[in-house]
């Protein structure tokens, strides 16, 4: 790896704590992905993005900005990338799957509040996610109580914040809220950009914006292959890196990947042993370096075979419809692609149970695990139904609540083996 | 009391149960109201209602159900009891002030759920509230995350509920969404009573609903002397009256304590010691049996002078114009009143630390306690910013963190204990 250090000076990075980060995390994925046999040849590219998700990567987001683009930081899948590309800017998801200055972050926003949220307090306070740094805006929304709230928090300790309103329900009035929102939304990047967005940006973004969907649905797909074709833990990583890297080369480098995977299909070759139990993970998201939950899972012996989740399905699954010629056709276009969305802040929000049951079916799982963050009130909340609703239909069912803590790796341990048993 | 065994049955409430919630009210009322000393003879009034919640007042609603009038229960200061009343209905707040049947709830709801939420669960599920068996219909609504996505399994523990939808934001927008929604909540009740509401309908509901809340606001203010001539429990159970009483007859009965207590305060009388320390309460509502930490406020000796709550001020504190002379026009004023709500559910909420500070001047409070329930994540993240903007101007502030639990009074004694000291 070349050396950053100037880089991270310059962008503010503290580091003791940056280096502190950087060799936890080289350790995890050595021990947890670089462990892995069998994995896809394709995969090498994305563990050279993940080696330098905090170097090369940074370097070409700063050389962006040095030619004047612009960096948009987000948190959420309700933040239309559509729209970032097609005023010319870039979108990058931001750090929040770890714990860091856990002390600190209690001190503005409560204990009782989700891992997430505290992360990417804790990634601020401690100067260690070098994508805050480099944003020139960054993007919180009206999705839970918890965000909501603590960004009224986050928004004094950045440069510049936007809040985006989101609806709470699947009605006109929702939708009117939402169209008005990503109106702002593109008016904010029109301003900070200083250009219109026209009508070929729109088409591009979406060019690039479905593109990436398509190839992540095509790997997706192939998971409904028996033995599995790739780790649950590869597939959330290149999910995970989807929020990070050029959104060009990134699908390129999936569709690469998906070559490999057919070849290996059609020669009935996989990276685990055929009939291993499949689980669908289902719930809250898990962004980088949460991978405690699929390492315990896959360690059983296990595949997870898809992840209905923000980074997974339910950030991937509808393309945008590009067929309008008006940017107000387009524009309403994207507001139906996220209306879509079914995110737990919804209610009623049936729609998420059902493509639960779909996607069991689809992708040959035998049991889902439902993945709920301590605190994180609509995911536990919905697990109720959720699981109520795949008992009904004789699905098995295992609800887990957790942090980011690894203090329960070991009951964690217990409970999914025990819950693996009785799928096999 | 009068016995009404046959009603109880009749609305198919459990009788063990029944029984045991009524044997604990009355002995908590006894303990925590009938030993104060020099309450305004007014209270009696009140006491009396009390007394007969389950009893002469269920009987009223029955006998108002039997002459074709509709009961509409709900949980939130956002239920405009204007249409109501407009619809020829009859409002009633529900129960959800005590921990009931907790083990039962907790297989439906999570664990880590507020008291309050987890309450009316109980309530529902022991059989235990007759306001909630009463009711024709229950409104829900979408305040919090917990709340929100909770009604989604209480909705089917009922014969009949309505959620209502509310926005996050004080946009235009978000206004907007509060009237559709509003118009879509009055046709429900039109629907109901198959009768059209009418201009002087409405104008009937607005002058019961805003004589109400100038009773109340009288109250209120006259709780700015020194010594205080009303206990902060007595006002408080007051307001939680307000929820459940017939709303013409109670605002007489808040009037005729306001004339006695007029006339003690001339003769500077009062039910506390002069210069006792002031505190004033904001948070979380309290709803009915909800008493816990007002006993231990005043039994250290200071006096609540004030509410900043749901139940108190938040809910009372702005009247509804009823200038107008258009059905619209009216509804359009009903709007813009609920609109200025400052539930800590909307972001950002900056007024909300504006009324409080308003509320610290106006009743001479010398401190503020913050009243979180736990896992109520909007209130609880809100008094983080509000604890540093009230000490920024130098008001002594205890944020309390609490459930309906008696297991913490210990401890919150101690915790009250000291801040009092320091305002002395």
């Amino acid at each position: 790896m070349a050396d950053y250090t100037k880089m991270w000076t310059d962008l503010g990075l503290n580091h003791e704590n940056h280096n502190a980060l950087l060799e936890y995390l080289g350790g995890a994925y050595q021990s947890i992905f670089m462990s892995q046999e069998k994995r896809p040849e394709g995969m090498s590219y994305f563990d050279f993005v993940i080696s330098e998700a905090h170097g090369l990567r940074i370097k070409e987001l700063c050389d962006e900005r040095e030619a004047g683009r612009k960096v948009i930081g987000s948190f959420c899948v309700f933040v239309p990338e559509e729209m970032v590309l097609a005023a010319g800017c870039t979108s990058v998801g931001l750090c929040s799957g770890a714990d860091f200055a856990q002390e600190e972050v209690e001190k503005v926003i409560p204990r009782n509040t989700c891992s997430l949220i505290k992360s990417f307090f804790g990634f601020s306070l401690g100067k260690v996610c070098p994508y805050m740094e480099v944003s020139d805006l960054i993007v919180g929304e009206n999705t839970c109580d918890g965000k909501k709230k603590a960004f009224e928090t986050f928004k004094d300790m950045v440069p510049n914040f936007y809040q985006m309103d989101l609806p709470q329900t699947k009605t006109p009035a929702g939708r009117q809220t939402l169209k008005l929102e990503f109106m702002r939304f593109l008016n904010q990047l029109e301003e900070m950009t200083g250009k219109k967005v026209t009508l070929e940006g729109l088409k591009e973004g979406i060019a690039i914006t479905n593109a990436k969907r398509k190839a992540l649905q095509r790997l997706a797909t192939l998971r409904a292959a028996d033995p599995a074709p790739i780790s649950g833990l590869d597939a959330l990583l290149i999910n995970q890196v989807s929020f990070l890297d050029n959104p060009v080369r990134f699908t390129e480098n999936v569709n690469k990947i998906c070559d490999q995977i057919e070849v290996e299909i059609a020669a009935n070759q996989g990276v685990k042993k055929a009939k291993a139990p499949r689980i669908l993970l289902s719930g809250c998201p898990m962004a980088i370096p949460n991978w405690k939950l699929p390492t315990i899972i896959e360690s059983t012996g296990a595949v997870i075979v898809g992840e209905e989740s923000c980074i997974g399905e339910r950030g991937l699954r509808n393309l945008t419809d590009d067929s309008a010629n008006t940017i107000e056709g387009l524009i309403d276009a994207i507001v139906d692609r996220y209306f879509k969305i079914d995110c737990a802040v919804f209610t009623p929000n049936q729609e998420r149970v059902e493509h639960i049951k779909e996607m069991k079916a689809k992708y040959n799982a035998d049991g889902v695990i439902h993945y709920g963050l301590q605190f994180c009130q609509p995911y536990i909340m919905e697990s109720f139904t959720v699981e109520k609703q795949l008992e009904k239909e004789n699905i098995p069912v295992l609800r887990i609540e957790t942090d980011y803590s690894q203090e329960d790796i070991g009951q964690l341990s217990t409970r999914v083996e025990a819950f693996v048993e009785i799928l096999k």
